[in-house]
């Protein structure tokens, strides 16, 4: 594994790994990485000839409230789970090297971004689809690997994918999950024994709501009754969201038809919980 | 010469091509081509294995005020020109391949816009750069030429090329005169008589301007002055603007130095002519 950290040094890398023909499969991170981030890149190293993984903490993604300095890092430890993990380049550059001076233009997302989380995170996608406009250029990938943990990520990676007419193909990589079903998250370790307990009540729920829709129920507001009173009969959480939308559009729908997704989001003590499933109906 | 219409033909058409190791040289247009594009082609052909040309009448950059319906359009003239011209490929989509539904995110530029001619052409820019984006990816150039009669465009598209780091070399194309020093303008043709005799003073003043600044003279304001004083006594247009600025960044500066521009609108009866200068302090 070689790690690159300027961009014109990782763009003669590609330049030369297209000139062999070699498909480049990218996983973007903001580093930390864990599990989620070796699922993504386990699925690209397998279907790519060269791996490339980013890492960069992106300030133009944090909002005025959220801590840009305070975000984990740990290079060290992250160098060594790339390289543990068939990782080709890890492109790791400054901000500096990404940002030398203001940017004349950024990215502006129109839609898809004020529901789920992005309502209460104002300008956030601006800064993840500028900075990918970025990597993109800098790594020129045939695929690009995000999951699903973030949906409305993918939501918006796609609009720029297909909008921008990116020569990439987004693979969005289901999410993984604890044996009882909870979604893995470094959060869970904040979660108290007993909200631990009722975590997978979460995931539960969805589950019933996918029977329910099987069983022939159409009316969002009906799924989202369902959630809703599955969540806060069986645990202390407090629910944050619980949201239907059109996929990946994410525009809302009164009856259940195409491609939607059921997405929830809830806070216990010291840790908030996003989950979500998406299906055909 | 071939013409493709769609976005995929076009991408697997590239992707051929670069397999190939053939560099691409893109002049992107609106059509109804004129001499300056001729120039830009031209220049485009000695440079680079393949020419690529596009014509599309992007709607996003057209303001409130200004026509989209009444851009004047010349397919089989226009396609004559670019195959007598040494084109490789036109590319020519439609409105619908190019804009299928609303786009879910646009570039939105921040500096080198609100001066110049861009001063009264809200969101003029944000439309170019977001079309631009879209061709770079579908066409994927070596190189992309522009012209510097519209100089705050190629500065906006520095910036967008650099900023969003795509791997392409802007190559920017000196303006085109007659011989008596006017700039080369579609234009032209509805000046009168007696304008089409005045015409070349504006091009003469940015000249005078230019051995000032050679003989000593750094203060812009002195500069501009001496514009509008030559232009006023020697023609009947009236100014519209006279503005010097660094180029390509377009920010103010009280005293020359490093590269600037300057740069002049001036209004007669049936046309506003515009022309520029470019220099290094």
């Amino acid at each position: 594994m070689i790690v690159i950290s300027t961009i014109n040094e990782m763009q003669q890398y590609i330049k030369v790994a297209k000139k062999q023909e070699q498909t480049i499969g990218f996983v973007p991170t903001m580093g930390y990485l864990h599990e989620g981030h070796l699922t993504l890149m386990n699925k690209a190293r397998t279907e790519n000839d060269l791996l490339v993984v980013s890492i960069f903490v992106n300030p133009l993604q944090f909002g005025p409230n959220e801590d840009f300095d305070a975000y984990p890092r740990d290079f060290a430890r992250d160098e060594a789970l790339a390289k543990n993990n068939g990782v080709d380049v890890l492109f790791y550059p400054s901000t500096e090297e990404m940002y030398p001076s203001e940017m004349s233009l950024t990215a502006s997302v129109k839609s898809r971004v004020n529901v789920l989380c992005g309502r209460t995170r104002n300008g956030h996608f601006n800064g993840v689809a500028t900075v990918l406009i970025k990597l993109f250029n800098i790594v020129q990938p045939d695929r690009a690997y995000f999951g699903l943990k973030d949906a409305q990520q993918v939501a918006v990676v796609d609009g720029l994918i297909k909008d921008f007419n990116f020569p990439i193909t987004l693979v969005p990589v289901e999410i993984v999950r604890e044996e009882d079903g909870l979604a893995k998250s470094s959060r869970n370790v904040n979660l108290t024994v007993k909200e631990r307990e009722e975590a997978p009540r979460l995931y539960e729920s969805l589950q019933l709501a996918k029977t329910e829709i099987e069983n022939g129920q159409n009316k969002t507001e009906a799924i989202i009754d369902l959630i809703q009173e599955h969540i806060t009969k069986h645990t202390s959480g407090e629910i944050d969201y619980v949201e239907v939308y059109q996929y990946p559009e994410l525009q809302p729908l009164e009856f259940l038809t195409g491609k939607i997704i059921i997405a929830i989001a809830v806070k216990f003590t010291k840790a908030r919980l996003i989950d979500n499933i998406t299906l055909v109906v």
